[in-house]
């Protein structure tokens, strides 16, 4: 069902609001969770959709073990074929974890390249073997070198707001791992907030405190919708001066620590709220709308995101 | 699955928010939605629940004919029951829609009665018979009939955000009904996003624009998450000063005005991000995790809430 909805300038005047980037991670991040694979040329189908639809960068997949998580194992032939057309304001991203990963990265001609450490000690061990410090002396290492080759770098911190081992994550733990990434020169910052615990109240503190770094950092936030907070946490983080959110169409994805589908936060229902803003209005959210059903189609089941469900607001 | 997590005096320091009042209302706005009637003995056993939760208001049912609302036929025998038992410091709410209903109110010694208008013509009309400016006039004496016989009394605007019918609500709509209240001398005053349109945007202008007119105003809120924003509306109008909120056990009901249950702002949903920011501790998160469950259950089908599915965040 469709209504209209006029956006009147009352609606839009008074808020200052920096310009928002919508970082497309359900290729990757949504995919990943899911057991049926998916071809390569749906996978090109959805992500030619994406781009089509204006979103900002999308995340293509991950340079990970074939055997280990089979769903990315297309990743190089994905950007092998999509580099060649995509439009040049879109950027293509894609996540890596270690050496092997980056040297894939770099040649097939990646554009930006995410990686990242968790905050929690047991999260850390349990996903790299290694410890939160030398970890992140890795991923810097690893940083450098993708930026001496002259890619797009954002460094993450994982269980930034809460671990699904741990609980609570001390802030000065992210704080600690943020110093040292800006120490390095690295200025584009995500945190992620892994296990869905995060609040707005808190991401208005951690993300304030981290602006108050200094100039020219570009935050960047991800959020899990596991206790329905994805969106308010997107609100918190915006209004503190976070511009890069990573969001999954139809919310693809969840939380790994629990098996409710919470989804990461949704693109269309992001898009929607940003563009009820006044942002970001070239945006075809109609165009994520049908990519979000497809998707849904696709695996046969309902999907968190709700406005693929609801339809959009039309705004008149 | 239950998690832990350890709330630190980082995270509640700083934060200057009023008291938050939990005013819920699934056993009205979420059961008027569903065909299924509930049986007196499981609606007593839900209220009674609740009220041990600790949740400050509870509102019973509403007052309308029996014919057209046969979900809401028992709420003079709720009353009776629970007027008796329940403890002083829980409030026991009603809708009303007309004189009729009110009488009933007054007859059974109801605590608060809640009454309202639509900021929509169409949906004044097509809800009451009447344009807005008459059913003004009329929900004002009927407050005022209500408090002269000294129970609490809320009004309410409809549609305050948006409409299922028209589209945009212009902002001075809604604070034209809300100046007739202030200036009838009623302070308890509810806006209603009835269609589930509005964004936190929009929620931080109008309620901020609402609580500059004057002090003593208690200003309730009341979301629907049709667009996923019920939580993120929340927060926003807690941020400007709004102290009630109107939420619903496992986020029973919808939206009117389509048929996705998007449902009401989740009781529990809400209370978790609550505890979060170190407000309302004392609310049994866990009881009302139960009776969303059993909700849930007894209408045979996933809800909208997040938190009864996903379990309670352990806060140690």
């Amino acid at each position: 069902m469709k209504t209209s909805l006029r956006l009147s300038g009352e609606q839009s005047q008074e808020f200052i609001m920096h310009n928002i980037i919508i970082h497309e991670v359900g290729m990757r991040d949504g995919l990943q969770m899911e057991k049926q694979v998916v071809p390569l040329e749906k996978k090109i189908e959805w992500i030619e959709r994406l781009i089509e639809s204006g979103v900002d960068i999308i995340q293509v997949g991950s340079f990970v073990r074939a055997d280990k998580v089979p769903q990315m194992a297309d990743t190089d032939k994905l950007f092998n074929h999509l580099l060649q057309q995509k439009p040049a304001k879109t950027i293509l991203s894609v996540l890596v974890l270690n050496e092997k990963g980056l040297e894939r990265a770099l040649e097939c001609g990646v554009e930006m390249i995410c990686m990242g450490v968790s905050a929690s000690e047991t999260h850390s061990r349990k996903n790299t073997g290694m410890s939160v410090a030398d970890a992140t002396r890795r991923i810097i290492e690893m940083a450098k070198l993708a930026e001496a080759s002259e890619k797009r770098v954002q460094v993450s911190v994982q269980s930034a707001f809460g671990c699904g081992y741990e609980g609570h994550v001390p802030q000065e733990r992210v704080m600690r791992i943020v110093e040292q990434y800006l120490e390095a020169g690295l200025r584009n910052i995500s945190l992620a907030d892994t296990a869905g615990h995060a609040t707005p109240e808190q991401v208005e503190k951690m993300f304030g405190a981290i602006l108050e770094f200094g100039e020219n950092i570009e935050a960047a936030c991800h959020f899990h919708n596991t206790y329905g907070l994805a969106l308010a946490n997107c609100y918190a983080a915006m209004k503190v001066g976070v511009t890069s959110f990573e969001s999954s169409v139809a919310g693809l994805g969840g939380c790994p620590f629990t098996k409710i589908a919470g989804g990461n936060t949704c693109t269309e229902d992001l898009v929607h709220m940003v563009q009820r803003m006044g942002l970001r209005e070239e945006i075809d959210l109609h165009m994520l709308i049908a990519t979000a059903n497809d998707t849904s189609q696709f695996f046969g089941r309902e999907l968190p995101g709700m406005l693929y469900r609801v339809g959009a607001l039309e705004v008149v």
